[in-house]
């Protein structure tokens, strides 16, 4: 059995999904930001990163959305998420995944966590607006340089595919245009309609 | 062959590093960023995100420091820098790769790079007063929750042991107190004499 630790609206859904789309059987555990359950003394012994997602496996618990997917791919080889095979198509996911994680989702988190890399108000206000400019460069850049199409990789649906969408959600709140990246939004509404997306998305907001 | 792109002194050092210990065939094409050269054309037809590292595979391009250490371990399964076959212990690798690229090293780069997140000279300077608390939390967190010695993983060496020494030769410039991290510390210098180590940096240095 896994658990999956998640927040509503989280990065937590990249992970949800994929759990969903490899028939992993899970149960999930909410963790209520609103009462920064996050810092909790019982969730940091889950998660001492005092974050989403943590997924706790039969050997023990693991973080990392890029982690935690690739782990997903290789407990179920059958669901094809990833070609474990080949080391170099394997790393082409893992380099999307790992700048989703590093550069994309890091740009978002400027627009609240401020206080993460600094202590001014008024370094928090910048920060929020140069979100928009700093998130719709990383969008530009899988766009027109990452993004294959139908799926991210093209032809075949992968772990990259989650989580790009779980990002893509954030994308007006967070002040990008849409109208500049007509590709990522094809895949977000494409995404929209698999059975995992739909169930992984009912579960989080039921739960 | 491989072609690696780096600059010295970056995290470049990581990919490199672990070239070396996997005994992978590689040239090395330095960039200088004293001269804006990772945003030069030539460079971005290489990688359009601007960054080192870059390896130049037979099959393409990799970018992503987690994401090369994870081929480089892979196509050379005999150096034994990662469990390949042991989809739990993988990612646990993972995780710690993906922590120090998108938390350590993000943190990291608040202290120089904070026109990426806000445009405010006030807030480039309150970034960098905060670097040292915000490297420093990551370090804590790492001595305490994650490195187990005396590699990171344990008793055997993986791709997370040149991750971890490339930052960790950050440190002092950081405004990271070494004293309240002395395992970290004490594997800095046990990397700093493995012959793979001594050989990387000195390419850099003398390149
Ligand atoms: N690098 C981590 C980042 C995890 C992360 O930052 N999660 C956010 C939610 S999207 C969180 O838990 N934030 C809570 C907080 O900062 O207190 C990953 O990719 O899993
Ligand atoms: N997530 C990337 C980050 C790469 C990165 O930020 N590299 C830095 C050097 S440590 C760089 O190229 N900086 C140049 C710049 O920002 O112009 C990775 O882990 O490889």
């Amino acid at each position: 059995m896994h658990v999956l630790y998640y927040t509503p609206r989280t990065c937590a859904l990249a992970s949800h999904i994929a759990l969903e789309e490899a028939g992993v059987d899970h149960e999930l555990r909410k963790i209520d930001f609103g009462a920064s359950e996050q810092q909790s003394d019982n969730y940091l012994k889950v998660n001492p990163k005092a974050r989403v997602p943590a997924l706790v496996t039969p050997r023990g618990v693991l973080t990392e959305t890029p982690a935690i997917l690739a782990y997903i791919a290789q407990i179920n080889p059958d669901a094809g998420l990833a070609p474990l095979d080949d080391a170099f198509a394997f790393a082409e996911i893992q380099a999307i995944n790992s700048y989703l994680c590093s550069t994309l989702h890091v740009a978002h988190a400027h627009r609240m966590r401020g206080s993460r890399w600094a202590s001014e108000d008024a370094s928090f206000e910048d920060m929020k607006r140069n979100a928009p400019r700093a998130i719709s460069a990383c969008y530009d850049l899988i766009e027109t340089t990452m993004f294959r199409g139908p799926w991210v990789m093209g032809e075949t649906y992968t772990i990259a595919d989650p989580y790009l969408f779980t990002v893509a959600e954030w994308i007006e709140g967070d002040g990008v245009d849409p109208a500049r990246i007509p590709r990522i939004i094809e895949h977000r509404a494409r995404m929209a309609e698999r059975p995992a997306v739909r169930k992984a998305i009912a579960a989080e907001r039921g739960a």
